[in-house]
């Protein structure tokens, strides 16, 4: 009898090329999982399906993002990233493979997840980073986006912060963290979650931006959450700047 | 009388997509150059010629590139960054501008150079970091590095650090900073010199990378210099880790 074995897999990827994590209906749009599911088979030999912890959308970037897979193949899990990293385009890097337990699942497994979204705050904007961050020319009070970014601690129904037609029943979510810090011209939010509801980083970080521009307050962040109405929230900031940058289990 | 302005501007770029930064003979490639002329003539309605403060290679960037050019045109110089950028492609920025005397010339004049030179320094590459830097998967000894680095202090003849068939005549530089710095994966050669000869940072970095890998010791460097013979200095490292950081006249 051979064994089918569990594979953890957990990857960066550079997502200015595709079309998100997640394979589409479409044809013609390449992604993420495809090139896992392409490389693996060149790999192993055969189809298997990867679950992924999250989409990531268009132009996303991840640094830890989790997938696994089954696979009665025989090659030892830390041999996996040299031979995956082999086969897959050079924006796609394996960092890590383990065996996990049968009953492991990248989704319905993930207990948190960090999520960092990247502004660069100067009045031009540094070409290399242009596909890793959303230029902000304009000043920003990094103490009131910070004051601000403390409202969402704590479990709250986070409505006004979803991409309206989202097909969930259950819109509260637990933050563990969330926090602004500036380095130079880069201002980054790092956002820690038992869960994420669609676009809900990119209209966090939009509302923030608004009050670092001093357009409304960071009492407003509270007042947010409790109308739970997506028209009052701030913009969807655009996704070059978001980076999934970790999942715990 | 039209007065000739002679106008400096300083940029960066992201040289993944152009073969370098001067314009070529043979057609069909794209150059900084020719960008930022194409960008000019949009703008003024002149075809003039731009000087940059030196060529970089096919896939080195700049951080603080300097140029300039003259020109007839009633453009205020601290509209020209915002005025340039929004023609120029978005891997090519433009700084700042400023009038300056008509025997300013961006080459000539220039009194020191800094480049940096990016080494990713883990077993795995960060996809994000893949053309701005060389991956160099094994341990590096960065004390032996700074070693050798601070060797290469003070006036010498470079011939040993100069890529084969250049046609110069005088192969001493000054070397008035080279420093070797870790930041978690990232290890950064900064190196300031009153000229640099075809390829003398990616050589020198070459070299550097042989002693932090115990490959030969720091004292090489005065041996090497005395030497001046590039056959026994190391390997040309590739230009993507290569940026202009900054000229000063």
């Amino acid at each position: 009898m051979i064994a089918v074995r569990n594979i953890k897999m957990t990857l960066a990827y550079d997502g200015t090329a595709y079309h998100g994590f997640q394979v589409q209906n479409r044809t013609g749009l390449a992604t993420v999982q495809e090139e896992l599911e392409k490389a693996l088979k060149a790999l192993t030999g055969e189809e298997t399906p990867v679950f992924g912890s999250g989409r990531t959308d268009a132009g996303v970037h991840a640094r830890g993002q989790v997938i696994n897979f089954f696979s009665e193949t025989r090659i030892p899990a830390e041999r996996f990233p040299l031979a995956m990293n082999s086969i897959l385009p050079r924006d796609i890097v394996v960092w890590e493979a383990l065996d996990v337990p049968a009953d492991f699942h990248a989704r319905f497994c993930a207990r948190r997840k960090t999520y960092r979204y990247t502004i660069y705050n100067d009045r031009h904007h540094l070409p290399f980073w242009r596909h890793y961050s959303y230029h902000v020319p304009v000043h920003l009070d990094i103490e009131k986006m910070s004051e601000g970014a403390a409202r969402f601690l704590g479990a709250h129904d986070f409505g006004a912060f979803c991409a309206k037609g989202t097909a969930v029943e259950n819109f509260v979510r637990t933050i563990y963290d969330c926090r602004v810090e500036k380095k130079g011209p880069l201002v980054r939010l790092t956002v820690t979650g038992d869960g994420f509801l669609y676009n809900m980083v990119r209209i966090i970080t939009g509302t923030l931006l608004e009050i670092g521009e001093n357009k409304r307050p960071p009492g407003d962040i509270p007042l947010l959450l409790q109308a739970a109405d997506r028209q009052q929230a701030g913009r969807t900031v655009p996704p070059q700047g978001l980076c999934l940058w970790s999942v715990e289990y």
